[in-house]
């Protein structure tokens, strides 16, 4: 990435990704299961950590991690040994966010980068990692404070969307698409960004006040019936941190999404792209669900992996968030698959298994954890969502009557 | 540094230097104000950690520290800001070797990276990081576990050690530098180090042997006497935590070394080699004694950071050790200047301001922060060492009866 977008993104990040406030420290992390931040991120951590320091940040801490330490791991480390987590970074990163400090994951991993491991090596260390972190992602889920997450292009992830070209061009490709994802060629992104964010506020809006009790999803391979929780909160592009402060969670962000009934999930639904877990890929999947539970899981590969990631806790078993993605939106547009999930599920609807945001339901962030899973609210160690949306979904919308209104036709809004 | 000299430093480290125990999980780190190992030792932070693993460790991770991330810091960061340290890393670091884990420091850095930041800033943060990490370094210093500094090519390192070559020329100096004086040419670097080792032990059963009760030292711009303390113990080579695991804290060394009496150190002294401190690079310095405290300090460069550093507390104004390298030592047999403390100490004799070594003194271990003090020992949030040794220094011993003997005479061993 050239340097006038490098500081354009930092900028970006900055003032409306995380909306950083004067005395604000910031940390910047990765995939916590690989220890951090890729190496391959230094450029865009440096142009962040610039754009911090001048919005008033006394402090800018990176968690770095480095790919090839991962690999290492699985191919040396004693067998017994999988089921450890860091001792100190579940305590570091909530003293972090504790004290109301700003926190921003920045991607820039191989999405592919484990496909040589044992997938029960794999599943052991995002496990232990999940459990270990829980209570550091109970306060993000619950917009404790405000956090981001971005992605920045490493050659392993290039080579991954651009095969068969140059790595330098592919890394070229990628760092554009992020560009133009990102909204970096507009003429002032930052106001681009702002109209952007009110069209997402607008929808939501009209979505809120349909009051729908479930959602029925069409499509190849799909016959779903998601139940909305009573009190759900459609939610998209801006947040406010439960310490006052405005923020986007995700850049790029094209989804609005809301908050499924943890036990009212019946049908079947296949997935629309693959999905990059762990560092493993999984293709071609498929649920079955019964009374919000995930009862069968297929795969055309990594099916493995993802039986483990289903069998996490009970709540990886069922859904924690459904997210609603025109067919027509710019990620879509490019037809690139990123084999990224901050992209990929921007391109199309999705669901997630695994933990519900709080702020997705009434009154969620002052509930306790009883209280919220009475409420319909998922509650997991973990949460990670897979692409369902392509031009041949149609959703359809039932009314509180029991009465259906379309929702998307063919992957388009319907009204 | 080629694949087979990085796979035999590797193995040196953990199985001399740390002596890795199965199960003993290993953190990498670097300079602590700058966050941790810098970026460019990657390669010798992955051959170590494949070795931490065949050697049985559950865990490896790593604190990185990127360099230019520094520098930012310097340039952007609020004013009042440079006191602050880290929330999080003196507690990630105590919980580490409190329960009984091994650590690893990895210098690969720029020793002038700070020339041209304030100095004030400099000092503020070291000073800030200093105090925040005492309760770790406090551990370290008592060989609570065992630890090792070692240190990896740098491109920026070797462009000051070997300036006017290409930058490739200049790695391939240092690596070469260092592989020799980590005796990795040898047939078998393992037992190469073994006899080393068993002849700086048998010359530190000699200076205990001879209970001197202080050393005189005369050489150019030079004439000190430092008191020993009553109790005092020569170490050098091989330690044994307190955890019961005999290790080597520094690869390469040459030195055996010892306490001084905190409150007997009377005199002046002229550094013989620069002191890079904390990325800035201290020349041509002298302090003035009397009664063990520094009472003047003189540089013709870097003196604003050197007086900073000794008024970091009032155990930076005295000695904490006392180390005795013959000129002749294999490292400054290169001719070389490393601009590295752990190259240029074990090239020369050398002081330290700062905190003793609990281990330098008889019962040391157990005593109380008083009591150590009372002994003799210095208590410091510091520990900087600078060297004094050269040709042209000789040292006397001074016995129990005040008569005095020759230690080393044109910097060699008198015996």
């Amino acid at each position: 990435m050239d340097e006038v977008s490098l500081r354009r993104y930092a900028e970006l990040v900055i003032r409306v990704g995380l909306n950083l406030q004067p005395g604000q420290r910031l940390l910047i992390t990765g995939p916590l299961a690989n220890g951090g931040v890729a190496l391959d991120a230094a450029p865009l951590v440096r142009a962040v950590a610039a754009q911090a320091y001048d919005a008033g940040a006394p402090l800018v801490e990176v968690l770095w991690g480095d790919e090839p330490l991962v690999t290492l791991r699985y191919r040396h480390a004693p067998p017994e040994s999988f089921g450890q987590a860091s001792a100190w970074l579940p305590g570091a990163l909530l003293e972090h966010v504790r004290t109301g400090h700003a926190t921003l994951s920045i991607h820039a991993n191989d999405p592919d980068l484990l496909r040589s491991a044992p997938p029960e090596r794999v599943s052991a260390i995002q496990s232990a990692t999940a459990h270990a972190v829980k209570p550091f992602r109970d306060r993000i889920s619950k917009n404790a404070t405000n956090w981001c997450v971005v992605a920045a292009p490493a050659p392993s992830w290039a080579a991954r969307v651009f095969p068969g070209l140059s790595q330098d061009e592919q890394v070229a490709r990628l760092s554009a698409a992020i560009a133009r994802l990102c909204r970096l060629d507009a003429a002032d992104p930052i106001a681009a960004w702002g109209s952007h964010l009110d069209g997402l506020s607008a929808r939501t809006a009209l979505l809120n006040a349909h009051r729908y009790q479930a959602l029925l999803y069409r499509g190849p391979g799909t016959d779903l019936r998601v139940g909305l929780a009573a009190g759900h909160i459609w939610t998209g592009g801006r947040s406010t941190s439960a310490n006052g402060i405005p923020f986007a969670a995700n850049l790029p962000t094209e989804e609005v999404f809301t908050m499924p009934a943890r036990d009212r999930v019946d049908g079947h639904v296949r997935a629309s792209k693959p999905l990059s877990y762990g560092g493993t890929l999984i293709e071609d999947f498929r649920f079955t669900f019964e009374a919000g539970r995930i009862v069968d899981v297929t795969a055309a590969r990594g099916e493995e992996v993802l039986r483990q990631l289903v069998a996490t806790d009970d709540g990886a078993a069922r859904l924690g968030e459904l997210a609603l993605v025109p067919h027509s939106s710019p990620i879509s547009q490019t037809g690139h698959l990123f084999f990224s999930t901050l992209f990929d599920e921007n391109a199309a609807s999705h669901l997630a298994i695994g933990s519900a945001y709080a702020f997705t339901l009434e009154g969620g962030e002052a509930m306790t954890a009883e209280e919220f899973e009475r409420a319909g609210g998922n509650r997991s160690a973990t949460h990670v969502d897979f692409m369902i949306g392509s031009g041949e979904l149609d959703i359809d919308g039932v009314r509180a009557d029991g009465t259906t209104e379309p929702v998307m036709r063919a992957g388009e809004w319907a009204d």
